[in-house]
């Protein structure tokens, strides 16, 4: 198996990046890699490492794009970019699967525009895995699409069941669709649409509207538009950062208090380690013509490692074979 | 000033509802209150304190409104719920505010049915506020509006300041639009057209859009349709909660954890007041004829206190008779 990463996506990029690809093949022996981006910068990173060489290729990709550009601009006139030539790899099956830290609104328009849709899919979605009582939890979609038809939104059900069941190994993953209550009847007009056309979808084990609190419990999989989705998460990390910098203050406030933390070391390892996204690995884009990983923008080299078994995973799974092979045919009024 | 309490609303009625009516009335002698609900059960908690018995009276409401029936037909059959009566009684200006901690479905549905919306507002929002970084922050809407067209959302905005202006006295409130990116045309059409409208209002300050973690920050109203913002609401709260119950379990599981936690009470405490969303009170209805309170349904006694206390201000802040001077006209097209 070949993984394509983009050495240049992220706060971090390329020291990080090339750092998290060595451990990752040391770690395991059943991938190779090719990196893209600025050849001469990644070889002076990788001539830090003892790694093994012929698991590796650089493809040269000097253009770099920013975390702040114009996405679709960015994907037009940037062609050799280590985003655009590293979906163009996967595209022209030189690798099996692409990981990038880079710009969310990038990856997705380069998947849109250059890698394509599976067929019957209407919109691709960008999925994180968040973490709850359980073995995680699905938010599809987290952003990559706006205005949301009901007929997205149950190719979305499908699609999450799909990879929570074959990457994360969730027998009959709960399906919940994000709503205002959980009556059948609740939400707008949309979410009504959907809840019906969820419902008959065979392969969804759907458990009817969900509110925003069954994140951390009750599903394994959320169903919402890119827009709600999109608040929900970054309230949700906004909320967890503001607990975490009370505690951390009021944890080293005066000597009691630290010594305090310091005999609650290992439960607030614990709580860290609980509440870490990134053990998840990046956020798969479902609904695309190849394995796409986003990773968070500001990973390290251990979230690298957890990206690669995450892609390992994905193809081993062949999760885009089998979304092709399930997904709902179904008609929508644009 | 008198404010109608509804007796018989939410878990802990009329039990709690009672006790915290009787220390409000201990705390402060700047009002009187109505309660309405089983007259003898009323009577029955009251016998068990001491307090002030010209200032209260009773109004008897045999029904209750169940937090599970369907508001509106509720509302319509119930004619002598604790819930109705208390607003008609606001209607008939027997009172200057009603405090529920009853079905926000029917607290709702009475207000636009019974007690009336304000001229020229095209929607009320339920506009609860949440623990941030700095006075709080409201979020309007939080699940009264489903479907929301771009004039609602404007006028949330010019609701959310006066209310936090002259409720937290916060100088200048910054108002912000929820949505999925801070740049100015992020978003769906209905956010695109909101900016615009919100722009336009010289009693906002608003600092554009704002995404879910800019909550804890950036904004001190958060205005949002309320199927995104009750799932934010909701999310935040589960995420919380689920943070919580880790960290009980974790500080409890031996003794080494337990002598930590001990010395860290102070700052533990500290994060627990820092987060306790009922500081603030319950959430108020704006936009109807009237200061209506919804408070959690689980409200003890102290809460009521908080909550009788927001009633006050927001009567002496005349919240209602300054949103009818400064609501925009607007036209929308429904």
């Amino acid at each position: 198996m070949k993984l394509i990463i983009d050495a240049f996506g992220g706060d971090n990029a390329p020291r990080e990046i090339v750092r998290g690809t060595v451990m990752a093949l040391r770690a395991r022996d059943d991938f190779s890699v090719i990196l893209t981006g600025r050849k001469d910068r990644i070889e002076q990173e990788l001539a830090q490492y003892t790694y093994p060489r012929d698991r590796v290729e650089i493809v040269d990709a000097p253009e770099i794009i920013g975390m702040e550009e114009h996405p679709v601009e960015a994907i037009r006139k940037k062609k050799n970019s280590s985003l655009v030539v590293g979906q163009l790899l996967l595209k022209d099956k030189q690798g099996d699967a692409f990981i990038s830290c880079g710009s969310t609104g990038a990856i997705l328009a380069c998947a849109q525009l250059r890698l394509g849709r599976i067929k019957g899919i209407f919109r691709p979605a960008l999925a994180p895995i968040l973490p709850n009582r359980h073995k995680g939890v699905m938010l599809i979609d987290s952003g990559a699409n706006m205005d949301c038809k009901p007929a997205y939104l149950a190719q979305f059900a499908v699609m999450g069941s799909i990879y929570m069941e074959k990457v994360l190994e969730i027998a009959r993953p709960r399906v919940g669709l994000a709503n205002v209550g959980t009556e059948d009847t609740k939400g707008n007009e949309a979410t009504k649409e959907a809840f019906r056309l969820i419902k008959e979808q065979d392969l969804v084990n759907f458990i009817g509207n969900a509110e925003g609190r069954d994140l951390v419990d009750k599903v394994d999989v959320m169903v919402a538009d890119g827009f709600a989705g999109n608040l929900m998460l970054k309230a949700m990390e906004g909320f967890g950062s503001y607990i975490f910098s009370i505690m951390k203050k009021g944890f080293t406030a005066s000597l009691r208090m630290k010594l305090g933390a310091l005999l609650l070391k290992p439960a607030l390892k614990d709580l860290k380690r609980k509440l870490d996204a990134n053990a998840y690995g990046g956020a798969p884009l479902l609904g695309v013509e190849g394995v796409v990983i986003k990773a968070h923008g500001s990973s390290k080299g251990e979230n690298i490692v957890v990206a690669v078994d995450q892609a390992i995973k994905m193809v081993n799974a062949d999760i885009v074979g089998t979304i092709k092979q399930n997904i709902p045919v179904m008609t929508v009024q644009e």
